[in-house]
């Protein structure tokens, strides 16, 4: 980000040079007088300001939205996934975060929203939102990603990335550290778990180990700036940088410390991993370093043959990332992609890679490694550990196979 | 950012012992057990997800809004401000950037938009949204503020920092460098400025030096992940990097390389700086640096006494900021407050300081500094400098009188 645009331009065109791009992109030469007509919008006033209003994005963006499946038998449970091929960047606008509930979204007045700390502390105390807000802030950009993000992988394949991988997003979190607030409860020497549980209908509990709590987890009531989308747990949530996103436990409203985990259904019947030997792993907390090519994609397919940007995000919840490579030809040879800077821990690292692209058919596919020297496995490396069984922590190497017609499809290689 | 929070922890507890604080909040007591009633709506089903749809915030959130002046008589004219109070951390959500308009905001089909770049070229190019979006992308953070932001502190007491502070927004910018399009066109010797002209009924036009559109100069069309909104420019906007706002022009349609500024309305009649002397500035690109508290504000009056966290923002157009002092006794001492990090280029720097109120009147300001060693003036210095028969690049420290009770409102010291 604070590199100049000449360092930018040698770099791209060494980049581009090497792959054996010449001209960009070929738009229309035209005259030099007069080249422009004079377009309607141009000749009549426009519509007037937004005063007093929430914005919206242009009309000619209506099919960018958050689409999910639409299998669950309960009312206003269900997952719906973030447009990944539309967005650019590293940050996800408020209004295409990904939803995932388990029983609706509540509709909360802040002013009788509670929090309660109890258990193992030496005093039990209930906060106000206004109590919340007065302790001292922080502001950091993560993801959130849904434990079932991918979990089609598995066996399936999915139609687009957004329904593949659209099941996280990033934002800049607001919040106040949880260790802050612990710190004015008191924790008991044998405190050793923190029971986290949401105001909604389903209320969802989860266990958390209380190191999570002191090292890093927020007590979080803004994102991107602004109050907590009602679909994202308004007005507080748990965050707990890095790790599965239902343990970031939404409309939080209770964290009971306790000297062992609760066994609650959502860390058992749910959110646990069939082996493939009959076991499950349990507090499987982590999501593991996993990137995905955004452009193209099968909602994004090539258009004239020539130069290409391939794009895509990549993020670890065990830190930054700290590498990407990226192959044209389904594996075979890996070129380094250029990383967004700033790399910024636990967040989406967007990467970049100029290809020329002939016109031939090529598999895509991108791979992370993050900074503890972790590298995204394939498919066939997570199943042979894994197994098929599992619906959870699904991280593997994307593939897209490009057709000699520019179209994308989600293939496993 | 990528503190651990035991260092925050410390830091704080350092922090806030310096200035006499105990006790950061004074919660309500409970018993052990049952300590929470059961709400409402953890008793039903919420809402269903927004399947196909693009969300919006909390219904309890209506009151956070873009508002302005109304005393504009051009249709379509006029500025709404970001509500800086109530936002937190370096990003504004894209529903609440702050909007300039001269002649409304024009619906533009991006099928039909169209960008040229002719004059002072080898050959004179015509590009599509399709062409621009096919080019090697950056993203970067940057703030975007209008000339005439705080343009009442000249003489005036705005009596929100919404209304005094409001036409600067923060956003993840993602488009092409606009050395790269140029480089297409070829330039001839003798290139020196670019004529950038909007779309909208005011065709708003600006002359822009060639190095800055070879330094840093971007072509955007998505902020903060997605398409940029409407009244922000869409489909295609100029963004210069730490200059004045009505320069990086929005639903940009021309670009017209020249030997010699353009000198149009906007350049002589607007966004001129009548001096002391007579004469006027002109050309005065660059939003030096400046900042504000947001928290408390007019908006934000105080509460209980005890523990307060002083936050706001500060940005320079020539840098990152270096460093931040808070003063609460109208500038007779300050303290440096803590920047949150990442520190980026000519983006928001959110800054905090821990303060124990004990119900005094006292006068709250802060002061930023930039990597250039550039101090934020005062209001009397600035004055001093360049009268107040100005209208654009006010950037004096503001000071917020806080009552006894709390009560907080704009004074010039």
């Amino acid at each position: 980000m604070a590199r100049t645009s000449d360092t930018d331009r040698r770099h791209f065109l060494r980049r581009t040079a090497a792959l054996g791009a010449g001209v960009v992109v070929a738009p229309k030469v035209v005259a030099q007088e007069s080249p422009l007509a004079v377009p309607a919008w141009s000749t009549t006033p426009g519509l007037p300001l937004s005063e007093g209003n929430y914005g919206a994005p242009s009309s000619f963006e209506k099919g960018v939205v958050r689409r999910g499946r639409k299998d669950y038998r309960m009312p206003g449970s269900g997952s719906i996934m973030s447009p990944l091929a539309n967005l650019r960047g590293t940050i996800t606008p408020n209004g295409l975060v990904f939803e995932r509930s388990h029983g609706g979204v509540p509709e909360i007045d802040p002013a009788q929203h509670r929090l309660v700390i109890h258990g193992l502390v030496r005093q039990p105390l209930m906060f106000t939102m206004d109590d919340i807000a007065r302790f001292p802030s922080v502001s950091r950009v993560h993801f959130l990603e849904c434990s079932g993000n991918t979990s089609q992988g598995w066996a399936g394949r999915p139609p687009s990335v957004q329904l593949s991988h659209g099941l996280i997003s990033a934002c800049e979190w607001t919040g106040v550290l949880l260790s802050t607030v612990l710190d004015e409860a008191g924790l008991a020497p044998n405190a050793s778990w923190v029971i986290a549980e949401g105001a909604d209908a389903a209320g969802l509990n989860r266990s958390v180990p209380l190191a999570k709590c002191l090292e890093d987890a927020m007590l979080v009531y803004a994102q991107s700036g602004e109050a907590l989308r009602p679909e994202n747990g308004y007005p507080l949530r748990l965050f707990l940088p890095g790790w599965e996103g239902n343990m970031s436990v939404k409309w939080l409203r209770r964290l009971r410390v306790a000297a062992e985990p609760a066994m609650t259904r959502w860390e058992t019947a749910s959110y646990t991993e069939s082996m493939p030997d009959g076991s499950a792993r349990q507090f499987t907390f982590v999501m593991e370093a996993k990137s995905v090519i955004t452009h193209p994609a099968p909602e994004k397919p090539l258009g004239a043959k020539g130069f290409v940007e391939i794009s895509g995000i990549a993020w670890s919840g065990n830190g930054r990332i700290k590498r990407v490579d990226v192959s044209t030809d389904g594996g075979r040879s890996w070129h380094p992609a250029e990383l967004q800077e700033p790399v910024l821990n636990r967040a989406f690292t967007r990467f970049r890679l100029p290809w020329h692209w002939k016109g031939e058919q090529a598999t895509l596919m991108s791979r992370a490694m993050d900074e503890t020297g972790y590298v995204q496995p394939t498919h066939r490396q997570l199943v042979a550990v894994r197994g098929t069984a599992n619906r959870y922590h699904y991280n593997a190497i994307q593939p897209w196979q490009v057709a000699g017609d520019g179209k994308v499809t989600n293939v496993h290689a």
